[in-house]
């Protein structure tokens, strides 16, 4: 297991601005990690409106069903977030872990603790130290500043081998806002949702019932469009808070067409952290995007897609540079939907490797093999049958996956 | 890639004896591989019943569709299996291997085509060279004998790293009769079927629906219960001979009373030859048996027993002798089916490392390692909900995996 950067990662980072109505800090509270920060509070002194997507786990984790639990309210005034235990399968001990944690934040922030959110990333099983955060939590809210997001993200990373910060800035009507989001994840990631945690902020006026609808637009597209390694996590967190700061009359209908942009951005930033998410896979040195068209619903595309883009023998087929197209038939069959083995047609990048059910006439071993070189592969099946379409993305699998999973809890 | 044996393998292979009207050869064609047979030649010289279960790959290779025309008749009079090439994915080219194939042996048997099995395995989506048969059926037919049964579990090996030959000898009525089987397989294993080929000779008496409903009652407690990587081959063939050569009255009803040994054996071998494409999974350093109990049915129990068997998160704990039981809970989390989080159970081995959705009081880090430094691992999970019970194989996830598939084509 090496401490290297994934080849991935960004080459700068967005100078994300602050967000009028949230201040945030940083500390280390010791919960597992040394020598870095594991908790990360933010605050929302006026308020924000809140809405939240979670993992479809059947065992969630504890700040899970707490946060699920006060969401009907829409209001949030803080959320604290640490890595290093995800306090999942606490049982008894993890549900006085987060009224311990939210009684400790509500304290200090002057609120009840139905207003506070609570993320937790890292082992499971462990009981959570929640005690720990209470040397920690005061001095946090009286430093808490507007920015940088960088440490934000980095707070909240566990394998992650770097921070996730998107930022976008749109018209609102005839506002400007600003949009802002963090993410972390790199193991356990599969949709739906992707195991990760993302958390979203703005200026704008949006209502919670907006906010949580915008939400459910955005994550079919992004973060449950991605998959690492299948792995489901009990911990899956979205979190998308709006202070209404910037002003503006609030909008409080999800056809609101002063909308239009911010829609888009929204769109556009999930995308954009769901794949730093899939590029920070654990060992991942290849970004993949595999989209599947002709099938005879985008619903059958997708779940082609993923079983493409979950499948150990792509996966490691991709990470070994090999267009190894029969492993994409090989996926596309055990799929169990819909398909014609003698319709089928496989690209990778613009090579056309198969067609009409067997390998393309034209077919070249050395441009197959020049498309696998690069750092970011397309995958692309025609199926023939149908209009359904779907893309998703993964990375490859690598034996660093195997040498960060073979020894992370030790 | 290394060429070691699998350290799971057996100490010492069964010499498996004769079976009266089964006669066979081995042969290097060089399809794919050099120095080594990849050819292997059934003789049934006076016929035999024949019964077959497949892949469920929508995209199936040609000789399953060529062997799931010819089953309707029940009748066999040869069986020709290669390595190093499935003619998988091969078009209309695939369908013209399949029938020069036939032609080839059907012309050296003297019968007709239809009487001919076809099995291949290795590389998806190459053209197969059929044409290298001819020139070696005639002289395997010439010296074709009776043993020895390694010989011909050598000659279908793809990424094997050692020849499955299983064999047993039980009463049916008056008679004793033999059963031997022999398999290949290693990767690209999952239920339905195992990704992997298994030819099983009897000199029985038994009629084709009868050998098909013995086949479909073996099954699904042995080969649809094994994954090595979750992916499903286009190519899974299990085929069943019965020459009848033991003598005694045919067996021609499934509830004859006399098959009551067999049906034993035949559970028991299909067990045994299931476990060792587990044991040769590919970079296998552990067997895994996973049971789950407690479910609401016993398909519940089985998804759910899959869904740890199949994720890379729990294989490359396993990998790391790590007893990280969150995964586990995780795998039965995205299981998708009924579970109540804070009735869970889990053990491995003997040690409950986790009950009442938190870790044991008494659990023992000790204790657990130990338990994961065993060549084989019991895992079991009681849900505390039902009576639904199921147990499935599987191995861990390993460097060596990746290793081996990222550089099996080129």
């Amino acid at each position: 297991m090496s401490d290297a950067v994934s080849p991935l990662a960004p080459k700068s980072y967005p100078d994300a601005p602050a967000i009028d109505g949230v201040r945030f800090a940083t500390a280390s509270a010791g919960i597992k990690y040394k020598n870095r920060t594991d908790v990360l509070l933010m605050l929302f002194d006026d308020g924000a409106e809140v809405a939240g997507v979670f993992t479809r786990s059947k065992c969630p984790s504890a700040p899970v069903d707490w946060c699920r639990d006060n969401l009907a309210s829409g209001k949030a005034r803080a959320l604290l977030v640490n890595s290093g235990n995800a306090n999942a399968f606490t049982g008894k001990k993890g549900r006085e872990a987060v009224t311990l944690s939210a009684d400790i934040v509500a304290r200090a922030v002057g609120c009840k603790p139905s207003e506070i959110y609570l993320a937790s990333t890292g082992v499971i099983g462990e009981p959570l130290p929640a005690e720990k955060f209470a040397g920690v939590v005061d001095g946090m809210a009286a430093d808490a500043a507007s920015g940088p997001w960088l440490d934000a993200a980095r707070a909240i990373m566990t394998t992650d081998t770097f921070p996730k910060v998107a930022t976008r800035s749109v018209g609102l009507g005839d506002t400007t806002v600003t949009l802002n989001g963090i993410a972390k994840g790199a193991g356990m990631i599969a949709p739906d949702m992707a195991t990760m945690l993302s958390f979203l902020f703005t200026d704008a006026s949006i209502a919670a019932p907006v906010l949580q609808a915008l939400l459910g637009e955005a994550t079919p597209g992004s973060f449950n469009s991605i998959t690492v390694d299948s792995d489901t996590s009990t911990s899956d967190t979205l979190l998308f808070f709006a202070t209404g700061k910037a002003g503006g009359a609030p909008v409080t209908r999800v056809d609101d067409p002063r909308l239009g942009e911010f829609r888009e951005a929204l769109a556009d930033l999930t995308r954009e952290l769901s794949h730093w998410i899939v590029k920070d896979g654990e060992g991942a040195r290849k970004f993949v995007e595999i989209t599947v068209s002709g099938a005879e619903s985008d619903a059958s595309a997708k779940r082609i897609a993923l079983s493409i883009a979950n499948s150990p023998l792509v996966k490691t087929a991709i990470a070994g540079e090999d267009a190894n197209w029969g492993r994409v038939v090989m996926a596309v069959g055990k799929a169990g939907e819909p398909a014609d083995r003698d319709r089928l047609a496989i690209w990778f990048g613009d090579i056309r490797v198969a067609v009409d059910g067997e390998r393309d006439p034209d077919y070249s071993e050395e441009a197959a093999s020049a498309a696998m070189r690069e750092e970011e592969i397309l995958l692309k099946v025609d199926l023939g049958l149908g209009a359904g379409k779907a893309t998703v993305w993964t990375c490859d699998l690598t034996k660093d996956y195997v040498a960060i999973n073979g020894d992370y809890r030790s």
